[in-house]
């Protein structure tokens, strides 16, 4: 057996999608709508307060194409506390207009060797906002996929030595840096917890970052061999005045 | 032609996922509701009463994300009975709002190695709880996947003999006996009732330890090179209460 | 190229699926479901007097799982006799409260060195059986499979010899008769009918047989190595009082 | 590179698959559903009138099982009168009752060494029937599967050289002359207009030919080895008559 | 790791297909039908003035077959002008009308040495129609697929020279310039952005053409060994009188 990448895990996070029935959003009176608006910014204003607070991570995009429309990203303590968010907004009158396309269930995983020998991560103030990330603080560009690394004939990642593995990683993590300020990066793992191994959400002022820093990666050996790739969401952060104005008819 | 691992069978279990149509459940009047609500409890009052006196197990479970809302799993000695317990619930007028996502049809397997040469499984108080096992008694996360062993090229499980099988199933056990006490596995085989070779049903209290097992036994050559993995779905018991309260509006 | 299988055809099958619209069938009045409930009977009456006077097979069953609630098992002489059968439920108002999530067609095949040299499949007493199969013989277990052999690489079964097939098979085959008495079997062919090469449905008093018999056989190299596998589904036949049962509300 | 097969192109296809939606058929009343009728034998009786003057070809099916009950087969000069042809499927009332589960769009493609060197292949009286298939004086079975040639590993069909490949078809072809008389073949290709590489519809008077002549095949290197196909619809023919007996409650 | 080949970015595509619920577009009184033509004759207008003035690209087609009915492909300097595009066309009361069955967002994409040296390329005549594509001049029969390069096994095109990719790529676009005239061509990036990793728009008078040259391409190295491919959507362009007309009961 091949010895586990050693990991420290931060909050959960889930990644709840939602698509808009447009057709019963216009048929529904302006009163209702109205009424259904005040939920949801009610229910957007008290996670956003959290996130604010740092007891919790918040954030609301806008999502590209027919996968979905919109994006609410939790990060918390514990499973018990994401799956109240989502239960949360399903009670709401405003999930009446909405459907569920997709979720995606992880925790934030940093790789132990950043951790320092003679302090908690969670007394370490550089790791901190890496396990416990703030999301009103990301650039407004966002780009979620999953991902597995591969176990397919002689390409396969688990059978590599933690060596072998070590320096695969280092060249990779290379090109990361290279986008440092450019594009943020959370890597939540997901084992045991969704369908894919992993969770990549991206940030960036400009999206075509997230195609620089993707089609650069795939290049690299630990993408180009290794690296089996799910379904890709872009969108944008909105505010609750943008959320009002998408919704607005 | 390789030789068949002897097994020793149980219960038949069958995991009976259902979404809530919460437009439908919202739109209905308080008293249908509570109706329903009468209902659904009845419904799991009986099977929890079971499983308090060991003829069958039961247990309710909330999932998260979009995948399903609740999970009924069911523990009986035919497959009759657990058919009778999905028509029954499909009857209730709580059913009328719930849709069936997924579905899962096993039977709890043990390899017969852990048999006593002189004693009749049901009648060894060790392995009887394992092949009858008593669900309110399990730590309250529970983590369900289907999952094959690998037929493929040079990666065929099924063409291994059985001295190489056994030979990585125990170092695959250990990494399971490392986490005794944090989690407790039941294994339920579902070649020729279901659509995979086996079903694994996990319970931990924290979550988090679904993500290190999963983890650690994916780099275990047994589930590198021949492990393929389904669906996972992730979530927490529930009794009448908490169902309730979740259902409340 | 190497030589195909010779086969011997009986009757042509379909296994026509269906899943019953609980909703629906608990919005109706009394009176419409039992219109519904005497048209449903009516068409299973007559195909039952098919089965029994040898002018057809057919069989109703209950389907354990999200997959499907019921299965009619109709084996004619001719694919119009099928499609009729199918149309002709289809016309059935008790057809309104189900959908269709998936049907097979195919037809009986034996392989050709069961035939004697000197008679007629169709006259020899011991094949008729098995090409027109009586259902309401079959013990009270259903299970129901699409196959294929694999072509991929190194594992192609139609890139090898007549011989190697012949030995392999009879292999296969040995399995097959350790469960002589448990478990029935009827093979049916679909290249060119349907979308995998051959329908598996197997019959047994316990289902367990099915686990045991078709987790033997994944050890067999024929299935390790060749055997490709779709859905399975798992039920039990009902007669008319217990299919009105079962829909009783 | 290899050197591509040349080919000679016919008549464009479209196969247009619908599922009629019997639950609002019979919930229309008696006066709907007679229009709806009127309107569809007005739209078959002009395409069948393009087929018997070799306008145009032009067939209607039923189809056995759940993928689809009625197939329009058009064969047109242009993807336009392709499409107008759905279109106005589209807007008759009776196409109310239906839905699209399927459809394929493709061109009618012989090899070219079929043509003679000194005339176009549309001035010879052997080529033109194959190129602008009339469908009326098919035989009443029919099958439609698209289908790939395998590009994988070291079984890549566009890998091998053209010598490679007129050799593996002469025997490939050597198949299908063994059926001539019981089973007629069109080949449209469908590279760039739809998602496999080409359709293959098959006629005969006993579907039963269908799957000797694919399974015969299967053992052909050409499939064995670089075959892949999609899903299979069988049917058959219905004039006019039999269409609204079909329909016929 | 293998150099990535350096490319030049233009324009932001948005394909966006719907589908006709052609069943409620019927049921719609004239006066609805007649308000929501207006609405989706002012927005393709708005778009249509946009790409003659090069302001953003726009094109308006009807699509063949079950897959969708239109498509509108947008081109704009901003991912967010290109989601504006849609949410405005979600809330016309057209768009009540249709469903959303694919969408793909990518950018246009040149690979680098076609730039010249001392000009930026969009001040380079030549290169800026091609980043900036305006549609309104494009052949009448779009075709529009997804697409990968593929890494697996022994074909892993991600894993290869620099020097092998490019000679590579010189023989697949000698190919290209054979169709000269006959077939343009938009190859727009997608990775990070969309589920593959680049999407191809092609444009011709003759759909035969698309067949001809995915054909002639299949045989060469690049798609043979590395391409993997999507849907196919082929179609062909309307102005808003052949659209009202295509909508015309």
């Amino acid at each position: 057996m091949s010895e586990p990448t050693q990991t420290i895990e931060g909050w959960y996070a889930l990644h709840d999608f939602r698509t808009i029935d447009w057709h019963a959003w216009k048929a529904a009176s302006e009163e209702i709508r109205a009424d259904a608006l005040r939920e949801l910014t009610a229910y957007t204003e008290k996670y956003r307060a959290d996130d604010q607070n740092r007891t919790g991570g918040f954030g609301v995009y806008t999502i590209a194409g027919h996968k979905a429309d919109l994006l609410f990203v939790h990060f918390r303590s514990t499973v018990s506390d994401l799956m109240d968010s989502e239960t949360e907004f399903d009670k709401t009158s405003f999930a009446t207009f909405t459907k569920k396309p997709y979720s995606y269930l992880s925790i934030v995983e940093l790789s132990s060797y950043l951790s320092k020998p003679d302090i908690a991560p969670e007394d370490d103030p550089q790791l901190l906002p890496r396990l416990r990330p703030q999301l009103s603080e990301m650039m407004p560009h966002i780009c979620f996929y999953p991902m597995n690394k591969r176990r397919s004939g002689n390409d396969n990642w688990f059978m590599l030595s933690m060596e072998e593995r070590v320096q695969l990683m280092r060249s990779h993590g290379m090109i990361g840096r290279k986008y440092a300020g450019r594009v943020t990066q959370i890597i939540t793992g997901s084992a045991g917890l969704d369908d894919w191994e992993w969770g990549v959400t991206l940030y960036a002022n400009d999206p075509l970052e997230f195609k620089k820093l993707v089609y650069e990666m795939r290049f690299d050996e630990v993408s180009a061999r290794y690296g089996e790739f799910g379904v890709f969401y872009v969108g944008h952060v909105v505010n609750d005045q943008e959320l009002v104005d998408f919704l607005q008819l």
